[in-house]
């Protein structure tokens, strides 16, 4: 195994998603694209080229995509009747996190400001806490 | 933010990515992929229905993918010459480590057997040891 | 514009769904690949030679992927908080129709059953006269 | 089925396209994507802002190529040369439609102006008209 | 430069693709992938595990695909009017290829024969003679 | 066969790469990708208009993701432990050449200047040198 100890590591239990389904579901995966969205748009803030720029706005459009798709796979695939009917906001939560992630007015794809990135990071951040506590129930 | 305290909340810096580059690297990508083809080759061997064996063997393909995907990623667009240099055995155990995820012999593609999944996580393991110390020198 | 008079057209008006957003958005999307997994359930169960039962699972399987992913989009990008107050049903009927061409118990993907395909289509058909009936409104 | 009569729904006949093949093809599907260019187009002609115009190239891209991929699945897997023979401009038809859709000169993925879009659709329509020749036959 | 002389090396001129256009094109694209479901349907047969085939069957789908891509970016982007006019054979053997890539009867998807696989091939060797043809022009 | 004598034929032998694997490599599939990169750098140096030089940078940048791609899979899939002893600088050459081909300082993504497309299609001139050698062998 190696060289360091279980310290440094990252302590999070596997967790993830595809449909077999596989049974392993983690809201890291929408949480780490979101981060890339935010990280792209204060690159983008930051740097006035405009070829930069292009790329910025292309490969946020791609991250976002994914932030979404991620968050879709929870809300079909993870969460079932009995979360929906403990945790009525649940549908909304995800409407709205994966509509702040989209094209619409505010949104992610749209805006170039990071604060439309930090508000998809803080609806994944609510659903993360569903998420985990429903692993512990 | 919500109901749970932080005690649950994976604690994982946000790090992963792209190509812009947005700077967010993480070896959780290739670890929650290659902890889906080993629950996958589990399941597998516990289920004979030919047509979920059809389903399992398609999607652990596309999941051992990602993983190499997301190991490449880190090998060539994460890691830099000083840290080859500090850490010798890298190329090496990248070059393992996506051709243990890969349809090779013993590779987790072409074996049903969760122990072929299990050996790429400890490659991961090993990978994400030296990515976290890199991360706090 | 050629040969036929307009008789034999289909009738549909131009509606679809890219996240510019294009403001097009159609629900026939989703139908035409679930009306897929359907014919292929048919076929798999007409058809024993195995490699073509192999095809037909992978195939059902990126069909029933599309399905899900169309459904997305339409309740994410084209459906409104206002849509979601006057039909309260919308959330969970999508949750459901998605599940529904998913890889759970019964869902379109771990099933051969065209009656699981079937079902598919009901839910669609079903967000398809909402989404018709927003359009009139 | 729910709440609203069959008037409002869209009548076309399940037709689509997967290589199994599943049996159902549809030209709408090259249709909504192509309305979509040609919307996009409208959009980038009424908004100046660079960040909106560089989304709307891309996405354009994308939905331009989505088009080429549905008719040359029509023009490879639907039509059989008895229908080459019938209608012997077929080959000249497909072929002009994909390249109105493509990146040479005056094809809608190189032009902004939605008069490449509509041609595009114009292509499609001569298209969906034939198509639904056959289907009577 | 390195090791070798230039007798070892490929002698192709660099040709292939894209939709900018680049005006790079070539059909080594295609071939290549065509090699490929050629050598699986020859590892196919020499296999019996069903694991292994399974495999090889959801793989070769893939490389047909590419196969019928790369023909058809060939058909559409690089051939125009003037080589249509000189080849009248043109359209035909393009889409006698792509179907023989396909999965109609017989077609290189649908077939685990490496007939059908080296069928695919010899019409790529034919579109690849008259390209080349045309480039000399 | 057709028209053409084998003299105008590309002479490579069919060599390429999925992971069954089928056994069939070729650098030209990355070379390829490599062209269409230096050719779209050309190409945008070439023409001002702004509409042009966003869907080249969208263009390149998948092309340059293709490069990677293919290099990858040559570093895990085609080379083996024995080429990389007899090779030593097998690891390091790749790496060099996937970023170059990446999103870093100076690299092919980030830079519109042709030479760093040139940059790429040296490294990939280098691992073709070798790779041949190792068919020779
Ligand atoms: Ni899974
Ligand atoms: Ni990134
Ligand atoms: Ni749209
Ligand atoms: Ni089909
Ligand atoms: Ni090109
Ligand atoms: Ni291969």
């Amino acid at each position: 195994m190696g060289l360091l100890t279980g310290v440094l590591r990252p302590r999070l239990e596997a967790t993830a998603h595809c449909d077999l389904p596989c049974g392993v579901y983690d809201p890291a995966q929408a949480r780490i694209e979101a981060e890339s969205v935010k990280a792209i748009q204060e690159k983008y803030q930051a740097n006035e080229d405009p070829a930069f720029r292009a790329r910025a706005i292309q490969i946020k459009e791609e991250r976002a995509d994914l932030v979404k798709h991620h968050l879709w796979v929870l809300w079909t695939d993870y969460f079932k009747p009995p979360h929906f009917e403990k945790y009525p906001q649940l549908h909304e939560l995800f409407n709205k996190a994966t509509k702040a992630a989209g094209g619409g007015e505010g949104g992610a794809k749209s805006s170039m400001d990071p604060q439309s990135g930090q508000q998809v990071l803080d609806y994944i951040a609510e659903i993360s806490d569903i998420f985990w506590e429903t692993k512990k129930g």
